[in-house]
């Protein structure tokens, strides 16, 4: 499962690498330049049931906000994604699809709404600042962009909000489903979402202040105590039941989000403007081409989905696997695919063809799996 | 040096990953979302007086090329770089910093112009590809931007031109520095310059077609054989002793490219207009107020860089080191750090407080280091 990482300045450390390592991290992967502890020691099946009975502490800090702020936010924003934001309040988080004029999928952010005029773009795995910056550069939009020290921690899992509302208070009881809220933290005011990358439940702290990361930690560890919280990181086997996207891996600027399942974020009624609005118009008129399908496969435990795996159909490659695990509670394999239209439905049966040479038989499946 | 790295589809494999599995890579680091082998199981300091004495294949697919080809793509290329680029020839190879309105920097590619209107961009870890689609977009210039299947793999060392011209044919010997011209290989015609992230001599292959990655690799692996050829990464110490700079660790979007040693790629006179001018302008003519520079430090050798190490001098913090190795040659610690003006003279002391938490005493360099 782990090669070697050889670490430098440029794999940039976050403000609780210290406790993830003396929390016993093993394994990292890297995101937006940064450190994004992957395992502690326990294998992923352990920490898979334990998430889904417990608590655990996530250092997600490589979930990086850009900061888009000034009379002309709100219009780059919505110039770059399909997802209509207008009606957005303040206190919102709405997971949008980032899209270039082709519809090529740039990112697939989480956009916090702080302000008429400010918000957080809290990003998976590419520069999108970069994008933003360039975007507002050359049509000379009024805006400041930039990458704020805020470093968001995540609690997961069904016992999350007893302990942060012990911690931090019983409002945080109140905070709904992608909304957030503000607590109090050693003399500053954090900004708190009922948030998360598994379907367990939980929120993320986006602490703002690298400074107070370990203090932040420390009181959270404490906390947990009576729940039993283990230190943690988004979980393979958990998220891909859960039919959770990974950009990246699920999609990539080759990929549109019509295809990647996320056609109820893209307003194609020519009600908004967008950057690929005639792409996504032109595309969903002629009908995606593949869509994003589960597969339960057999054959035990495979390797790791390192790259993508061919899936099999009527004597030819009909999609792909990009991220596969072994589900303990279905016992068998599950993987998330880009499969052709015609070998939509689920049953359809398949091969997958993963890296250790084996094909192995299986069928398509509704997302999420059951 | 070495944690797990735990692989995924988006840490992307190059077309010469298996051969250097095969090789016996050990650790990778992580360059645009793809892998990088840094490691084969032998010391740093054994491949550093290989590299010195012989010649090595490395897989450096993760510099990626950004094509920007079109009308406008000259004048989009010069938008983004303050290095005049009026005067390139066809067959060139630049070296140049691009930068944001600020004159923060955004990556330091290699510049290679294929036409008057077609360039790539062979880029450090950032996505700039992103930045270019943004301005372009932006601004409306008339560009196609894109990542073509061109995976770069580099030959190192004094023996890489006995090797290459024996391989490829004796014209590889009249390719001069930073200029590139063309090899037939397997029926295809590929670009190759005499270029590389080392000061031992060699070139890079930009291969096109990534199927033809193992075919590649093999053939100079063969030819190799008699130059007693290894498999071999950018080696920390070589590089640092060459005071080759590392987009991520010397230099962030924080630095501009005036302290950064890269002034002489800068037009400040007015004749060339880009996006980071004024912001240039106003910085040299202020003076910069910290800068690039050596230093050499005792204490043996130490841990890995990978995060900032404070330099002090006169009780105070004057800088920090951003990568050092242990120099078997000149038996010191060396590293690349940013110090604050008036500590810029070659033998000023200062104390170096590396991650161990030793002092370790030392003092300010030129760069190279002799």
């Amino acid at each position: 499962m782990a090669d070697g990482l050889n670490l430098s300045r440029r794999l940039r450390r976050t403000p609780y690498t210290d406790r993830a390592e003396a929390a016993g991290v093993r394994g990292f992967s890297v995101v937006n330049h940064m450190l994004l502890p992957k395992a502690y020691g326990r294998s992923v099946e352990e920490d898979y049931w334990h998430l889904r009975a417990h608590v655990q502490i996530w250092d997600v800090a490589c979930q990086r906000q850009v900061e888009i702020a000034g009379p002309d936010a709100a219009r780059l924003v919505q110039w770059m994604t399909p997802r209509a934001i207008g009606r957005a309040r303040v206190g919102d988080c709405l997971y949008l699809p980032i899209t270039d004029e082709t519809g090529g999928l740039i990112n697939d952010p989480v956009l916090l709404k702080l302000a008429e005029d400010r918000f957080w773009l809290s990003i998976a795995d590419s520069d999108l600042l970069l994008f933003a910056k360039g975007l507002a550069l050359g049509a000379g939009f009024d805006v400041t962009i930039r990458e704020p020290d805020v470093a968001p921690l995540a609690v997961q899992g069904p016992k999350a909000e007893a302990l942060l509302a012990g911690l931090f208070g019983a409002h945080v009881r109140d905070i709904g489903f992608f909304r957030f809220g503000w607590i109090e933290f050693a003399g500053t005011r954090q900004l708190i979402a009922r948030s998360g990358y598994s379907r367990q439940g939980g929120f993320e702290i986006y602490l703002e202040g690298g400074q107070l990361g370990g203090a932040l930690w420390d009181a959270i560890w404490q906390a947990g105590q009576g729940f039993r919280i283990a230190p943690g990181c988004p979980n393979l086997i958990e998220r891909i039941e859960g039919g959770l996207l990974s950009y990246g891996n699920e999609m990539t600027r080759d990929n549109n989000p019509l295809e990647i399942g996320l056609g109820r974020f893209c307003a194609l009624d020519g009600s908004v403007d967008y950057l690929g609005r005639a792409a996504l118009q032109r595309i969903a008129a002629d009908g995606v081409a593949r869509q994003i399908r589960g597969v339960l496969f057999d054959g035990g435990p495979g390797p790791v989905c390192a790259a993508p795996w061919p899936v099999m159909a009527a004597g030819r490659r009909i999609g792909q696997v990009t991220s596969a695990a072994w589900s303990p509670r279905l016992r068998r394999n599950v993987g998330l695919s880009l499969i052709e239209r015609g070998f939509w439905e689920p049953g359809q049966p398949v091969t997958v063809e993963s890296r250790d040479g084996a094909c192995r038989p299986g069928e398509i499946s509704a997302l999420p799996f059951a």
